[in-house]
């Protein structure tokens, strides 16, 4: 049975994750329902997709063909195909030279630095040599990193303290394409979200706080805790990036704030998990932008609608199912809970909950006894969640 | 191609319109995912749904062997199928008793004039002489009703000023069952939004003034402009008439405020047009709290986040599709515009937008810069919209 509906919009998502599931609620909002390309039916939005079809990640020309944009909810992609139908002209948001930067870490290091913008020191990491003088240069610690985004769910960066350590990971890591960067003294991570119109037009999002662990994105933190001026600073250096990128849609730049000032970390080309806080916190989620900007439709106000806002990541556990402690978590009162769906695997990011209120402090708390009891923990005050 | 994944929670919405289609959102960012019965391929929520089964509505039977719990978009339903469902053991929530009142106005009339809520003068209205004799007793302007709800989509109401008006009612009507009712003198028409679970446990949210314009609800304005006193009590009285249902889920009653007080107009036994505006302005929307307590967690807080909020319905004109004038919608900062991917036919209703901020005169000014330019009206500010 075909719809007798028009196909005004055919918004095509690439990849099926959180993110693309989120991005299809944005886009169901106003009308507008997407195609996922996805890789399994047991992928976070294709359990929530009334169109999702099922094939090989590199079956994207034959879903560009049915598509007249095209979106991503990952960085897994072939960029030598997308930029060939680019150039056949598809509308392919954010658009590849984006893509290709925050995609190919080693590249995005060259032309940032190339421009002018801040980073870390680094190089390419073919072999020990290439390691060894960089640290001759830096000194001990240096960080090893995998040069694409997105292949794994674990993160791909090594911070090595000796020789030994580097020449343990680059021979354990000997399949992929590494660097090596300066280990910077970071004051604190911030991110900065973004949504940009093709014709240039764009918004910054208020600059999330950011807490890693093993790598992983844990607890984000708005209002961030940092002055106006390099608050202003971290904006501007984000609109700037994205004006020289063209990128098209959310945009998410992580900055550390060293001594130094902020140098660029990490780009991602999508809405990403430090905007989450934005469903609930902000007067337009970074979702409803990211499909509003890759239409072309004007962006929404950012500002949020709170003093604070904190989200948490629940990641899987050994013995846990999150959804089994539904109830719990929703005795919470303040916190909003986002469950993804997914079947539960240690480290995996299962869900996530904001809590928005008029204190970090507070909202933190919240954030933390949600977590907890999706976790199946008792939270105490002042433990590490 | 079946889900790895278990079949946690088996959720049922009978019915695909828009209020399935936002039950259904609520529902995904909890990690549940509902099977819907849907009638069309081009129902709203099925446009949206990842599990729509495609059957004629009176397949609730079999539809519920599937489903855990069952709950409804609409009031089209045979109630004694349910009874025996219900009988049988099957969650069919709100419950039959409250559904029983929903759809059958002449019964939700006498059982709660019984129980001494307030109701309009009401009479069945077999014939002509029950119509006469009503209105010797309470005069000139009556009220006949179609005593079922939802059968149609157009309003069955008519206010007749002579006999000769409602011998020509009841003559056009003479296919459906009629009751007449006193015409009140309303000073304004309330609703109060109620969610409750099944062992009692209620929370109302803030109460909505509601414009209706030939029957149909259209503006709805939140707070209600009315006093404490009065608050408290339509609170009270929503509260007390859930308990008497013993409904589960989100219950809407309408009230009238008249020169003698408050008075129980209708009831929707599910989430209804005047709470779209907890979406944006509520700490839990309306849907939200309705999948909550269907599946008996604790309920999310009701109270308001933004001093005010105004929502309008979109209704489809002759010549306009609104999804074609999105970006100009999207323009109108501090609106928040809804779609539900209805195919535009005059009176349909096909969205709503709600505007949240600081005043009633703000929020209502936004929202209908917004509804004109969904249906390519230039909007004037004093001009009914």
């Amino acid at each position: 049975m075909d719809s007798q509906l028009p196909a005004i919009y055919r918004l095509g998502i690439v990849g099926a994750g959180q993110i693309a599931r989120m991005t299809q609620q944005a886009a169901l909002q106003l009308g507008i329902t997407p195609r996922l390309l996805a890789e399994s039916i047991d992928d976070s939005a294709a359990l929530a997709a009334p169109d999702a079809r099922f094939t090989h990640p590199d079956a994207i020309a034959s879903f560009a063909e049915v598509c007249e944009v095209i979106t991503f909810d990952h960085e897994r992609i072939d960029i030598g195909l997308l930029q060939a139908l680019e150039n056949d002209g598809m509308q392919i948001r954010p658009g590849t030279k984006t893509l290709r930067a925050a995609f190919d870490k080693l590249h995005q290091r060259r032309i940032l630095s190339m421009k002018g913008f801040q980073v870390p020191a680094f190089a390419e990491a073919k072999g020990p040599d290439d390691v060894i003088d960089f640290a001759k240069q830096y000194s001990y610690p240096v960080v090893i990193k995998g040069t694409k985004a997105g292949t794994q769910s674990k993160s791909q960066v090594w911070v090595v303290s000796s020789q030994e350590e580097a020449l343990k990971v680059l021979s354990e890591q000997s399949q992929q394409e590494l660097m090596v960067e300066q280990h910077m003294d970071i004051l604190t991570e911030l991110t900065v979200i973004l949504a940009r119109r093709p014709g240039g037009n764009s918004r910054t999002y208020p600059i999330a706080e950011v807490t890693n662990k093993d790598g992983v994105c844990q607890q984000i933190n708005v209002p961030a805790d940092i002055g106006p001026h390099i608050a202003a600073e971290a904006r501007g250096l984000a609109k700037e990036l994205a004006d020289y990128l063209g990128c098209v849609g959310v945009l998410s730049v992580e900055l550390f704030l060293t001594a130094d000032g902020l140098v660029v970390n990490e780009l991602a080309a999508r809405p990403s998990n430090a905007g989450h806080f934005t469903i609930e916190a902000c007067a337009t989620s970074q979702f409803e932008n990211h499909v509003r900007a890759i239409l072309d439709y004007p962006l929404g106000p950012t500002e949020l609608n709170f003093a604070a806002a904190t989200t948490l990541n629940v990641l899987g556990t050994a013995d846990c199912d999150p959804a089994m402690h539904l109830s719990d978590a929703l005795a919470i009162e303040g916190a909003h809970v986002h469950l993804y769906g997914k079947m539960p695997k240690p480290g995996r990011k299962l869900g996530h909950v904001t809590a928005v209120g008029n204190s970090v402090d507070h909202t933190s708390e919240l954030a933390c006894q949600a977590e907890a009891a999706l976790l199946g923990r008792r939270y105490q005050k002042g433990s590490s969640s």
